[in-house]
Parts: C-alpha cells; sequence; structure tokens
C-alpha cells in the first residue's frame, strides 16, 4: 500500500491515536520515538561524517543484563558484501541499498573465551543466556534505530537474518557461540518512501494497570482490524483467500493475518514463522542449552 | 562505589570515551542515548501527569518483528504491589521506591489466542517465538528507558525478574503463555544516586567492520580491565578472593568478575548467572517449544 494522491502521510503516533500530553512532556526524543516507520527504499549516498560514530556510541551505551555487554556489532558497508547478506536475508534487495547495514550478535563466544582465559571452565551454556544475550543485542539495535532516526536518517529492522543463521555467521566470520539476531537498514531514504506510521494494537490490548486484563482484548482486536483495514495494510498481501465456508464474511485483517502466520500448515495456512529447525541452526553456531 | 568527594562525575559516553562527532550530529536524542546510567536510588514523588502516557506510548511506537506484538507491559504503581514485586526480584528494595515498575514481557498467549480465535491450531511452540516474543519485549523497554530518560527521569532495568518467572507471572496474573523478560523502574532519582555513566567494553572489542574480528579482543579487555579497576567497580563486590596459587598475582577487573558470573561453579566460583532451570520455568508459565 502506497499513500493515495492527496492523502496525509501521519508521520508520529503521538497525532495518529490524539494522545495528550503536556507540551513540556514531548520531549525531542519522544518526538523521534514516537515516529518510527520501516523505510524500504533508500538513495546511493552514504552516511555523512560522524553518523556512523554517533550511531555506535548510542548502542554501546544500551543497557546490558550485569554487565556482560554480550553482543557484537558488525558493521557492513562493502556493496557486495550487502549484496550477498541481502540474499541471504530473504532476497530483500532493499538491503543492498541501504548506505549501512549493522548486524547485531547475541554473543556468548566472548564470554566463553573470558571464561577460559580465566582458567574456568564455561557454565552458562543455557537458555537463559541465550535469552540474555538476545536481549543485550536487541537493545543495542533499538539505540542505533533511535539514534540514526534523530539524525534524520531511515532504518528498517530485518529479522530475517534468522532464516539461514548458519550461513549468515560464517558470510561474518562469527565465532562459535554468536548468531545474529536482528539487522538494522540505517540510510537516506527515498522520497515518497514513508507510508505513515503503522497503527498500533489500542493500549487496551497492550499495556494493563497493576495485574494482566483481558477485558479490553476483543473489543481491541476489532478495533485495530477496522484500522488496519480502512489502511489498506493487507491489501494485496493476504495469505489466503480463506475460501471454505468456514471463512465466509470473514473480514481479512490484523487477526487473520497473523494467525495465519502463527498456526499449523494447512490448505490455507502457510506457515510463515516459526522457523522449527532454528535450535538445531544455532547449535551449528556454537549455541547450546538443556 | 560512590564518586569520591570532590571527583567528578561524567555523565556521556561522549565526554567518557572523547568522541570526536561534529556538533550537529549530536542530537538532544543521543545526548540522552549516551547518558543512560541505572540509578537505584528514587525520591517519594509519583510522575508528573502525562509523563506515564508519554512513556507508554514511546514503548509501543517501537518496532515489533512481522507486526506481531508479541509483548504486554504491566505498570504497577500501588506501593504494596511493587514491595512485593521487589521481594521477588532479588528483593532489590529500590525497586519499590521508584515511582512505577514497568513490566515487559513476552507474550505469546495473544498469539495463541488469536489462532484459536480464528479457527486454527496455533503452530508456533517454537525457540524462534520464545526469541521474537522477547526480542519484542526488550525493544519496548528500550523505548520506555529511553523516553522516561529524555523527561529527566531515572530508570533501572531489572533482569532479575527471570528468577522466579512463574510466581512472578501469578502476582502479575499472566495469562499462559506469557513471562516478564524484564522490569523497569522509573521515577525521580534521590540526590547523589549517580556515580556517572559506567564505561563499556572498548569500540575494537565490540564492533566490527564487514567481518568479525578478534585481532583487537586481548588488548581491549585489558584496556578495560584497567578502567573498571581504577575506577574502583568491583571494590567490595568480589566474588571470590580466587586465594589458589594460580589467581597469585591476578587482578580482579571485569574479565575475572565476570568469568566467576559465568563459569561452573566451584570452590572460588559461585554459579550466578545461567539460571539453569529457566527452561522448566517457562514451561511452567505455558510456553513451550522443541
Amino acid at each position: 500500500m502506497t499513500a493515495e494522491p492527496g492523502q496525509r502521510i501521519v508521520r508520529s503516533r503521538l497525532e495518529q491515536e490524539a494522545v495528550l500530553i503536556p507540551p513540556r512532556h514531548v520531549t525531542e526524543t519522544i518526538e523521534v520515538l514516537t515516529s518510527h516507520e520501516s523505510v524500504r527504499r533508500f538513495i546511493p549516498r552514504g552516511l555523512d561524517d560522524g553518523m556512523l560514530d554517533a550511531i555506535l556510541i548510542a548502542a554501546r551505551s544500551a543497557p546490558t543484563s550485569s554487565n556482560l555487554q554480550a553482543y557484537s556489532i558488525v558493521v557492513v558497508q562493502d556493496r557486495a558484501h550487502k549484496e550477498r547478506l541481502a540474499q541471504l536475508a530473504g532476497e530483500q534487495q532493499f538491503i543492498a541499498e541501504a548506505a549501512c547495514f549493522l548486524l547485531f550478535c547475541a554473543d556468548i563466544g566472548r564470554l566463553r573465551y573470558i571464561s577460559q582465559r580465566q582458567g574456568r571452565r564455561f557454565g552458562a551454556d543455557t537458555l537463559e543466556m541465550l535469552l540474555l544475550s538476545s536481549v543485550d543485542a536487541a537493545l543495542a539495535m533499538q539505540n542505533a534505530l533511535v539514534a540514526a532516526e534523530s539524525l534524520g536518517l531511515a532504518t528498517t529492522p530485518i529479522g530475517a537474518v534468522r532464516d539461514f543463521p548458519r550461513t549468515i555467521a560464517d558470510e561474518l566470520a562469527l565465532p562459535r557461540g554468536a548468531y545474529v539476531v536482528a539487522g538494522l537498514c540505517v540510510g537516506f531514504e527515498a522520497p515518497g518512501a514513508r507510508r505513515g506510521v503503522k497503527p498500533r494494537l489500542p493500549e487496551q490490548v497492550t499495556v494493563h494497570h497493576e495485574r494482566y486484563d483481558t477485558g479490553g482484548l476483543e473489543d481491541g482486536i476489532r478495533a485495530y482490524d477496522e484500522t488496519m483495514i480502512r489502511r489498506g495494510t493487507y491489501a494485496g498481501r493476504q495469505l489466503s483467500a480463506g475460501s471454505g465456508p468456514e471463512h465466509a464474511g470473514r473480514q481479512y485483517g490484523w487477526a487473520e493475518h497473523t494467525s495465519l502466520r502463527c498456526s499449523e500448515p494447512g490448505p490455507d495456512a502457510p506457515a510463515l514463522l516459526g522457523r522449527p529447525q532454528l535450535r538445531r541452526d544455532l547449535e551449528e553456531c556454537g549455541i547450546f542449552f538443556d
């Protein structure tokens, strides 16, 4: 979907949701945070001097659990290298068009090295360490994204790097114990590349007070389906015609699209998410847990 | 460690690392990002009107994989409730002193509900979905942290909520398929609570160009150990005297501290990290994967 002629592009979720916040609490930073939109068309222009340095020190300033800093970042700017990674990440050619492609890795390998260096036996081949290191990588990526957008750059996070973790690890010469959690395209956007910020599930669905409350869930999903259908988000992107009688009259919105991506494969449900082989893939990267 | 009398507190990593970035690229946002410091002492003061709204819409604006929005946030402000959670998260009393405690949950349960609602069988009980939802929660948390700090508030992320996932899930009435990835204290800091930003591993250790390169690793670790020892980070916090002959003359810095936290338990190595029971704990929360 692109914006129809004359249709105004909404650039901020503060406007989209008509949130009432005293102006003194709308910092420049909060304007940046609430204006995030993934942009997938870039112009061929490298970053200005200093931009990458600013993005990287912001990324390295993210919080990290127990100061383990269990992540690494690989910065890819070489055109041929970006092309290969674009192919490995689901043939998303725009990755190669971005000025740089940052790859955020969970890095348990460095911790294993530190244990050996200090004469001890590494003892944290656990699910916890996989989660902790993946979260460390995610926090660093989010800081990089926010820093880049504050500089007027466009970004797109890429989860498809988890499709072929071992191949990407080889491409980046990652040590054993590291894998790429997510990539981040950073560059100057092409004119007309923005569609406006994507609406989010209503706050009543994702935010709860004191205790989780499903009271607003159904109304929230229905309202969100209507919003997303009205916006045309799924026009031309339907995963299934839903042709069976049980689908008659069913609206194709977020709930239908999401259920198709998360459900067992069937005649009308392609298994698009879930990556059932990921554990084996991570073992090939030297990541093990009980 | 607290700052010694007369010792100046360094509030920004831009200053700490003497990074040279053209001033036009040092946005207000990048100043906020590079000034993050966990603060563990708060004054008894609630948030101003509108602050929480701004923090929450920033959190909900974070990127989310495939727009699944596989996370939920529980906002805890009730004093007695905060006290109970402070006990469950490693008896960290300052959690109860913060104006609010935000809990960021990976939420696969909502996706399972959506599948059932649409008449399908959920098929994403996979490691990938656990990682994806945990990353979604982490990205939302990081946006909340950055928004709060841009408002002049102090924050502390809390990973110890993963010590007893089931008990915390019960306390928050989480549905099956959800668990708390991290908590975030948000409040007004007490005078003198800041110690200055914690130095990070040198860029040569965590950032690589085109391909991962361990060439700077050893020099980087040695330099970081010296920085952290000089700063007094581990004074009074040593996990082990390292009394055996193999430890004679060894400096207690980041490498030694980290190896003690990640190594198999032994006479001088307490198993402090790794949470070997986490997979079973998550199963008790209704999170399963092959």
